[in-house]
């Protein structure tokens, strides 16, 4: 692209370096600010570079958070005990809109993928396993995407914390509330069927 | 969405404001800078202040530049006297890579539209009405889209310069070069008929 302006060049080259934002999205949105009250621009720009700049993580779950320790670890009415391992802040909002959980959380920041470089040491995993030395915990739930990567990190961990008196569990994989059987991949339904649960206990649940 | 930092939800909300990015897009962008490297969010951020502050139209054509006079209209060798009429510097740059055009243009900076309230006044129509009246232009060529907007906003340019002795010609709508004519609306293979033209001009064309 032959751009008229070197600013608006610079600007769009910017934007577009955002994951799935394409030189042409880039151009659309960019010139969408121009047509803009200025305003609009600094308050976005403002935004994003004081979160960028004051981010802060929280202590003990390692989640984005506004103070030292986040709502969720600062509350006393969350069992401490059980903890859940996650991926990102995503899959904290995830499983909060549930309201089924009260536990607390432990946000690894990623998953273990030699491909991408990401290796345990650049996760929040040493943290984890010192809190179960420390005897913070009495169970773990594993709550990573089940990709490749996700049970490579589940056992990774798995096998940091096996040596200590933990009870270990991941969520449940299974046929969607709602879904038709007939359209669920054989490897779903065939675990759901392994992982078949009492009758009694799927009764009266959100 | 339940954010557990004000930081992050602010900054998502205003990335949400772009068009074409709803609150889970915006989420994903926000976490991804987040990832990076603190530069690249000062980059991006700077790109788009710098720009929405000191971007400059063309004095001429109104085309976005970083200059009083844009690369185009300060050209000595582009015919000054054939203006193509578009309505933003994305049609400028179409029109500029087919390496087609030689005269220079005038940015209108969008169409008549009762509907979203752009009047006539909020377009640059008058400067270029008194550039006919002035007597600079030999021919204006009207390349707006084929909508209701883009065509309402051709006819009126056309009533404001009928008076004058110049040449007012639209490029050619008709079936797009590799289309296949069955697949054309009947609409565009209808105009493509009546507006035929001499095969030899078909022939040796870029």
């Amino acid at each position: 692209m032959d751009f008229s302006s070197k600013l608006l060049e610079n600007a769009v080259n910017e934007v577009s370096r955002l994951p799935g934002i394409g030189k042409r999205t880039a151009l659309r949105l960019v010139l969408h600010l121009l047509k803009q009250p200025q305003e609009h621009t600094k308050y976005l720009t403002e935004a994003l570079s004081v979160l960028r700049n004051e981010v802060k993580t929280c202590r003990k779950c390692h989640n984005i958070s506004d103070t030292v320790l986040c709502d969720i670890c600062a509350n006393p009415n969350r069992n401490a005990e059980v903890i859940c391992v996650v991926e990102d802040i995503r899959d904290v909002m995830a499983i909060e809109n549930t309201a089924q959980f009260r536990g607390v959380y432990h946000v690894l920041g990623g998953k273990i993928s030699p491909m991408e470089g990401i290796g345990p040491q650049n996760l929040q995993i040493e943290s984890l396993v010192e809190k179960v030395k420390n005897g913070e915990v009495k169970e773990l739930i594993f709550a990573l995407s089940s990709t490749m990567e996700g049970d490579t990190t589940n056992f990774y961990i798995y096998k940091q914390v096996a040596p200590y008196e933990i009870i270990t569990s991941t969520i449940a994989r299974g046929i969607s509330v709602g879904d038709e059987l007939e359209f669920a991949d054989e490897v779903t339904l065939g675990r759901s069927i392994l992982n078949r649960i009492p009758f009694e206990n799927s009764l009266n649940r959100g």
